[in-house]
């Protein structure tokens, strides 16, 4: 019998990143083109058409079959039907796509299609941090807040493929105004645009020139070198975070909270402070036994997810 | 064969309420004895006893047999060991109680214990607001703000039996204390309490009279006289609802909403008052479809969910 391989795509706004492994995690080739994402037309689909066909390749020059894809998305994913619900902001003329269908039609390999967040929790639960966990809530912390969340192993996609949307959960009643029409997002107030936020009014408060183009990075790094002000915009974004994930904790009393994305790049430390301050705000209860760990694939969880999926997917299926 | 009936118990500060019924819903006879709770020694299990025994003779009357029990107490409750977590507050010499195993050796009948918002959230989704549907939330607005989960159409209770705390998500960042040790607790600003609370405030902001004794009730039929501070007071207790039970919505995307408890009876009316905050916050894709419904079972959700519990426990085992 052939080998049976699996390809993880993952689709963003820059790159579709995609690679090919096997169903036990190992992964034999990876790659990335851009997505075109931006471009007329149906260029998103040319760009994962030629991927496929080179992981084929790849398949074949091992003396293996392509089984199953398994692709992520920004957006809402309809996970049955393989389509977009509605549009999302980053890939132009992807309103609705039927991503599975055409997908399908063209290489003839059975392909399942969900949300990125989604795929990335399932990696982070498979091969990650998050390994051997039943209750997992995922957390990116980066321009936004995403959230993947597993309960009993697997992936929950809510009634109508819109769960999960922690970032939107409201931690400041009436605070400010969210793109998603609610007001006072945790993501508003702990994401990485946040964190620079804090920073600014607090240089602004102190009556202290703001530099230019302030990343967390730079946060932190004033910070490490003893700048008030960086310091106090950190622990105000460690106080929401406590805020927001310690809620979440309280909802689901989850095994692990994985937090990934760039602002939990700042290291380990940080993994450790935000474990304090959900310690100060969480329930005693759902505390027990609760671990905090920082994702552990970064940017290749979409991928290393969608070989996941489509492995778990196809196995379930033959 | 003997028909097959099932007993529920919902143990509370002041009663045992109890009932014997059929698998598939049916109530044959129901009573409530004062749980003496407060009453040193084990008086609470002697209540239990003399309940199941009075229904154990009901059955025999029915030439039937009472095959399991399903039992509600506050607190958080070890589903798998039938224990009590720790202590619950209304329930004296309770601690760490081995519910299960010390009525199983009195009585010889299968005995599944939970935490009474579970049993409440199974019952209404058996046979109530929620019958049908699989991804539910159910919230008790009274003294406090009680959740109870089903995901996939079962009871869920997180990984250490201490999830579904969604009067403990904190809606507003560093906010009045809780008892639960956080800080801006849902139900510290849209539990019952916090209604009356508005209200007083508001009155004395008015620099009008407070008058004593005041409950909800009075609230609303202040309201309905025209008063323009209870309006006022209700529409602020209606968009911390709104908040909270919108980041609910986009963390779960459930099929619908249940609200119950003492609040929640001011009408149907009110139930679309809380469904008009919801829309007004939560994100267009976790809104389709959502059902917001007033619960239907009341004070008799505790033991109508305990029969579905033990019926439905005593048929997977069975």
């Amino acid at each position: 019998m052939a080998t049976e391989f699996f390809a993880g795509l993952d689709l963003g706004g820059s790159f579709l990143k995609y690679a090919i492994g096997t169903a036990d995690g190992v992964i034999l080739k990876r790659d990335k083109k851009p997505s075109r994402a931006d471009e007329a037309g149906d260029k998103v689909f040319q760009v994962i058409f030629d991927a496929i066909r080179e992981l084929e390749k790849e398949a074949k020059r091992r003396n293996g079959d392509l089984k199953g894809i398994g692709l992520g998305s920004p957006g809402a994913i309809d996970f049955e039907r393989g389509r977009l619900i509605g549009t999302t902001p980053n890939i132009a003329n992807w309103a609705n796509a039927d991503i599975r269908g055409t997908v399908e039609k063209e290489v003839s390999i059975p392909v399942w299609v969900d949300n990125d967040a989604n795929i990335m929790a399932l990696a982070e639960s498979r091969q990650g941090a998050a390994r051997g966990f039943q209750n997992v809530i995922c957390a990116t912390l980066g321009t936004g807040i995403g959230g993947g969340i597993l309960i009993g192993g697997e992936i929950y996609r809510g009634s109508h493929y819109a769960g999960s949307e922690i970032g939107h959960m409201m931690i400041v009643h009436d605070g400010l105004p969210c793109n998603c029409g609610g007001r006072g997002c945790f993501e508003k107030y702990a994401s990485a645009p946040a964190m620079v936020r804090h920073y600014i009014s607090k240089m602004m408060e102190s009556g202290k020139p703001v530099p230019d183009n302030i990343s967390t990075f730079t946060v932190f790094q004033n910070a490490e070198k003893g700048e008030p002000e960086a310091n106090e915009a950190i622990d105000k974004t460690l106080g929401y975070l406590g805020t927001g994930f310690a809620s979440l904790i309280n909802i689901f009393n989850p095994e692990i909270l994985v937090v990934g994305g760039g602002v939990a790049d700042a290291g380990e430390d940080f993994i450790a402070r935000i474990q304090h301050a959900i310690e100060e705000r969480a329930m005693k209860p759902a505390l027990r036994g609760l671990k905090v760990a920082k994702a552990q694939l970064g940017n290749d969880a979409g991928f290393v997810g969608g070989i996941n999926l489509a492995a778990e997917m196809f196995h379930k299926a033959n």
